[in-house]
């Protein structure tokens, strides 16, 4: 489909991405349907494909698509392919190049001791070093996937049990997981010591469940047990639920920005809301950057609740300013350059009667290169708006992340480029304001970020990197196949 | 696909579904990618099929497909196979059966004096009887439509000019339609004497456009010059537009359920912006039926702006307390029985720490059934909600509509068989109430509504019909195709 | 797929094709099934698309494809969607342009008095005309085949019972016709005065069968009863077979080509085995036309009946000095520039060592074109043929067919534009020798061609055309849609 | 697809199936457009599925899909993405289960050292040893090939270069195989030490080709070099062909069978051509088994050329006595149980008028289960046949095939399990004989089979097989995947 472009992939592209959220559940006799709804639940951390492995006591069964979960999963037919008391799921983004469905998770291995299918969420920052050295020693991989390179080396860990096999593996490797595994026993969850990702512990019945967050644990009416804890490996099999410890103890630091944007609004996380804590943000932004304005408009969705926190805080009337189309699909058809040029609106239209004669506060939950910022200030503009005052639910997003999340180069960071007044008169705003790192930690309940223990991952602002970036200081960041594989 | 089911069906289900947007665009080299883009913005009037014809000087190319706009016409083979300066397009909701293809609309008919093809939003009310006569007279029907009966009539009349046929055409149809057509010369644009479903007039440069709403003016860029008239038949050509008058004046009666629920809150209807008319029912809905409370919440996304009007009005905090997942698709897997005991959230979950010990003002639009306020009343309830006063931004629905808005029977609305007290008590609610009669006339900018001349059409509401129903008085509403047709 | 061509579209547009098979029965519960192999047997008169109607008792249920039968129909939900006792089916040849299922028979009319499927082999020759008129009066038509024009003919009679509108319809039509049908109560077969196209009668236990050859009774072991005459009308319901004779009777004119090419070797067409007359026509083409030669090589698969009675007559051994691949599908990828002039050898090749250094008799069944045989030719003398005599089954085809067989052009058939002595140059062949029409007639038969009072049609032979050619005369033969309609 | 069965599995089951055909090309610019001609030429060596693997200087691409190769790769975007001056392609008939595309070759490794693709034809004797060994050395196996062994085999390689390598690998290896393989500096081909499977070279301009079969060189006009001798390896790069010879020699023992039924009748296998081989195997069957008889007819189309050599040395008329229709596909609807007690016969048919009041000679070319005899029989008989000397152009086939053919056990073999008397009256004839063994030696120009040293393998026939067979020793001749995969 050389010719079709995506008109929308501005305004995509001008989102951080998370790369994935995992599931796994033990003991239902409808795993997969299960796994199903887990992954329909957290869709929002990646909606490009979708792989579910189940277990039925002899044979591991698979199946992978791309697109939507409600979409691929729909068919009985899959369903009835996924049997057993045992599956793992996994969402991602986009893969590039020809071959989607070889780098969708999850990945499984036929071992000499059984089988094992695992999938992660998060980046393993020593993959491509540990990559080299296997195939030097004559491994073959299929994929260009961080979780290939775990799966070979729990092929090739001298370690006799799957655990141990596991762990042993996971002591070689350096970056962000939270992981999933379903082999012949039984499920396996796993979170890298410094806990960079999320993931929680539920029940439904008798049956034990791992997800990425707790909304998909909602959607079935499962509860809460707890979050799993950084470091620690959870196997669940006949015998129950067994804790491990097998990394040493460091200090926490979980990714600050899935408060701001990833996780979905109804999820808690670390025991808090994160509805709650963007409305916090809303109102310490609303305390640190006030503006004299009519109104509070956010770009939806992701600036609303920061939005309505802000209006509560100042006092101001909150209004639907921006209307969001949800109709739009993955792809758009390509306008023809003629169209292009008139700026085709397909996801966001202005309110035009909220906005007319208005000086109007405009939140948003980060700016990454700025360009959507500056098509939805135009539109604001051309509606009427008298001032716009845009006020941002985030410090400034001036590095890349390496734990996960699909970040342009910093050179292609608003944020990293320019100054405060150069971004404000790039977008086209009277005036622009980001919430200071201190006032995110207070969002959070800190009283303030420790500058030399900081309490989370927050280097998307800081660059303060909680690991070693071997790869990125090794040179390239991605492998290109040197198998281009097209199948039908 | 037989054991395919939807388990979000009951929630679907549970609104009322207008049947159709329309669009039409003369004089762009690009018209079929503006009536893709058109379609787009009108996906929100039928989301389950759509077609588009153009015409390129020579020949009519019509392309019809199931599913979104945003998918079924991004390749860009489609637009390359829609080549003209003219063209016109249609979004469907359900057709029923498996022959989906030759009930979507543009219908076209090629006749001796050359080609036309139309489409409309609305309903024919005298449909059946028409057919009847028209299949005894030796027509052949490939459809249910009723927009294939308009285009036999125009076939069979005695008119010579595309335009004669069409008036005399349209003079023996009753009910309600916003019509759009393209035949050799140009394009057509109609609505019923009564104007009961919405058709506007915009321009972008030198073309024209005709459109269901003015959002699908505002993709683009185009501009809004004014609401098509009822009875109002437009022709557009080389020599530019032409403006008719052919019925005898009536008084207009406009839906008034437009405001409530149809249209997108961003277009401008009559004049007026939907949002604020939203809001303002909220406004009114919260001086009529005032409710000691914590928090108003909405039921998303209909009820949004509703809430924010009822919330301004009384002085509570407005509060996302339940969290929708857009990426629910057309169709979402069966659920195992097993599953479906455990009640499923797809579409919608309680967003907690917002519900958890707060006496909740739920705003939804209307009450179809009732299945769906039910089991979000639950959700809300098992959240934590110590009390919950539900408020409706309409009057109770106590009648079908026959004026193209998918309705359930009489039988099946619950304001047709309850008492308020019945209603609350089945929903599960602390207390109920919806908007009265003349609240929503007032909400409009009228001072009530006049019971001898009422200015729109309130039959859902009221029971009274603005036209005879001739079909529906002769017995069935519907016919079912002798003939069942599968293609591939 | 603009891009794509066929490379052996010159070898396959070499052959005159039948358009259509035709099958109907009534009376057995797996109705659709029997239709499925009934048309799988025909599959040599039609490849390109097939459709099926059945009737259920309540409704008619139609399937229509692409492609061969026993891969269209092969999807057991094809059976299952076409349940009833009564059925008919229809194969064809390719359609030009996108829109290829819209004329794919049955095609089918929902009449005041019922419903009424049918399909035909033959061609209408004032189809064209008719449909004219027809659209005066306002009649629409959806697809450019003649079998819409009986469609319409049958709905618009005034005729009270379906065989008399049939009658009445079939009144009105000239050219070439073998047409079933399946109504409400029964299934329908007529052959026009002419006889043209062959039909047969065959039974089933207590199911009546109606095919275009006696190979799509074997194919189930139904036994043939009686071939159905020229003119005759047939019914079949529920009081059993009634035979009508509305024509005023002429002397039947059966297609002799189908002797030559059409029919399957293996069926019976009145009352003789088309391989007997085929291996009849290579011994009289042997006593016509003998050569000195080493061996007897028919161009496969056509022409080995006739290369086998040639053999026997002249005691030459018979060789299978030319192989086809029976793997080539209906497309084929078009080989770059660069391969095209190699020469590709898709379909035939050369039995190397079956032909070096042999004079060589070469039969096959008709030249068209004359590119095959140019093509084949080269391939033997290149294989190391010393001389090569080819000898054709059947008098040099000079004329066009207009009752149901896609041919050339007359400008394009190689015999209506060079003497023998020219096309023996321009093919390559040392001599060349072509079957004589008496020697035809004689093959079937007959002493000779009765030139007053032919027996056969041998139109595209001789010129002498059995009907007036109203629609050629008038102009174009074929009629371009209007409306060019893509579906999906 | 469940429901669906194969009415045809029974006769498709009752031949012998080749498991692959290869092709590879080297030095010319459309190289896979190439492969792709020359897998169809090969296409009766492997219907199911096709690959194709080409190197562009830069990547390998491939595309492997199932079905004809006319249809999978007649896309002409599948070219598009195929570039290169080198490429290799493969045939093979069905897989099972539900992971089809995993288990078609070529396979590919991505190796320290660079890429290396490669698919054979034959199998491994010893493939689930080596493969139980790898896996406990830590690799992981994608797919249940044998080909994917010795991927993994040169991926471990100590040696060097990458001919090193797979001569390593190849001396691990027992078996059958003529392999190609595509590298990043040009083309591979082996033959095992026995030759059992047949490898030809041909050359085109500049460009060198290996292919299982001459008519894959004949396609496009290339000639033949020679034979790829039995135990050579050959490497084809820029500076030309060079030929090793890495394996102790051994006598020759080429397949037979290929002889037999295998290769295409227009190929010149050892310089022999197979159709001259085929009719002599039929002199020789007239000579050892004549009858009295008035017809000899051949099961189309393997019976053919024995047919031809049998009436020509027996000086009886051969005809054409049952007709084949080539119209049947790769999956035919299952018949209804009362459709099926009828006998479909979907692909042969009796030429009732050749048969009737005749004794005929029936000649095929082997018998495995005997259910395809035994319906033919049948027909021929029901056609009216007054004797049936059954006459078989190979020697009893006693033994399963352990060298790439699909045979069934040999408790499945009819002549593994009767006496000729047996046998004769199961299938219902009024005579049966087999060819000799060393009248099948004799029509391959040899003057008798050498009991202590047999110039073939035909161990099918003999049960003295060339190799060891450690696997089939070992227990199981197949492995189930763990991982059961399904992709779209």
């Amino acid at each position: 489909m050389t010719a079709a472009g995506r008109s929308d992939a501005d305004e995509d592209a001008d989102r951080w991405r998370e790369e994935c959220g995992v599931y796994a559940i033990y003991g239902h006799p409808d795993a997969a349907a299960h796994a199903i709804l887990g992954l329909h639940a957290l869709q929002h951390r990646g909606q490009e494909a979708a792989g579910i492995v189940s277990f039925d006591g002899a044979h591991f069964n698979t199946y992978r698509a791309t697109g939507l979960v409600g979409d691929s999963f729909s068919d009985p037919r899959v369903v009835e392919g996924l049997p057993g008391h045992a599956a793992i799921g996994h969402n991602r983004y986009a893969t590039t190049g020809g071959s989607v469905l070889r780098n969708v998770q999850p990945f499984f291995g036929d071992f000499a001791f059984g089988g094992l299918a695992i999938a992660h969420n998060g980046n393993l920052t020593n993959a491509l070093g540990l990559r080299r050295r296997l195939v030097e020693a004559g491994c073959l991989f299929q994929s260009t996937s961080d979780t290939e390179v775990l799966v070979h080396l729990i092929a090739r860990s001298g370690q006799r049990s799957i655990v141990e096999r596991l762990i042993d593996a996971l002591h070689q490797v350096e970056g962000a997981y939270s992981l999933v595994g379903v082999y012949d026993d039984g499920i396996i969850g796993a979170r890298d010591p410094l806990g960079v990702r999320p993931l929680v512990l539920g029940r439904l019945g008798d049956a034990l469940i791992l997800a990425s967050e707790t909304c998909a644990l909602d959607i079935i009416g499962a509860e809460l047990v707890r979050d799993v804890l950084p470091g620690e490996v959870i196997l669940i099999d006949k015998a129950g639920l067994h804790s491990l410890f097998p990394f040493v103890r460091t200090a926490r630091r979980f990714c600050i920005f899935e408060y701001v944007y990833f996780a979905r609004p109804d999820s808690l996380v670390e025991g808090r809301g994160v509805y709650d804590v963007r409305k916090e943000i809303g109102r310490e932004l609303a305390r640190e950057a006030p503006a004299a304005a009519d109104v509070v408009v956010p770009v939806p969705d992701s600036g609303v609740p920061a939005a309505i926190g802000y209006a509560q805080e100042a006092g101001l009337p909150f209004e639907l300013g921006i209307i969001r189309n949800h109709y739009v699909g993955r792809t758009f058809i390509e306008p023809t350059d003629n169209i292009r040029h008139l700026g085709v609106r397909l996801k966001h239209n202005a309110n035009r009667s909220t906005l007319v004669g208005k000086s109007v506060v405009l939140v948003d939950d980060s700016i990454v290169r700025g360009t959507t910022s500056t098509k939805i200030v135009n539109m604001v503009r051309a509606a009427g708006a008298t001032a716009i005052h845009m006020r941002i639910a985030s410090p400034p997003t001036t590095n890349s992340c390496y734990y996960g999340v699909d970040t342009p180069e910093r050179s292609k960071l608003l944020a990293a480029q320019h100054t405060l007044e150069e971004m404000a008169r790039l977008i086209g705003v009277d005036s622009l304001a980001f919430l200071s790192i201190d006032g995110l930690y207070r969002a959070v309940g800190e009283a303030r970020r420790e500058a030399g223990q900081p309490q989370y991952c927050d280097a998307c602002f800081t660059g303060d990197y909680p690991t070693r970036l071997a790869d990125a200081d090794d040179g390239g960041r991605d492998r290109q196949l040197t198998f281009l594989q097209h199948e039908r």
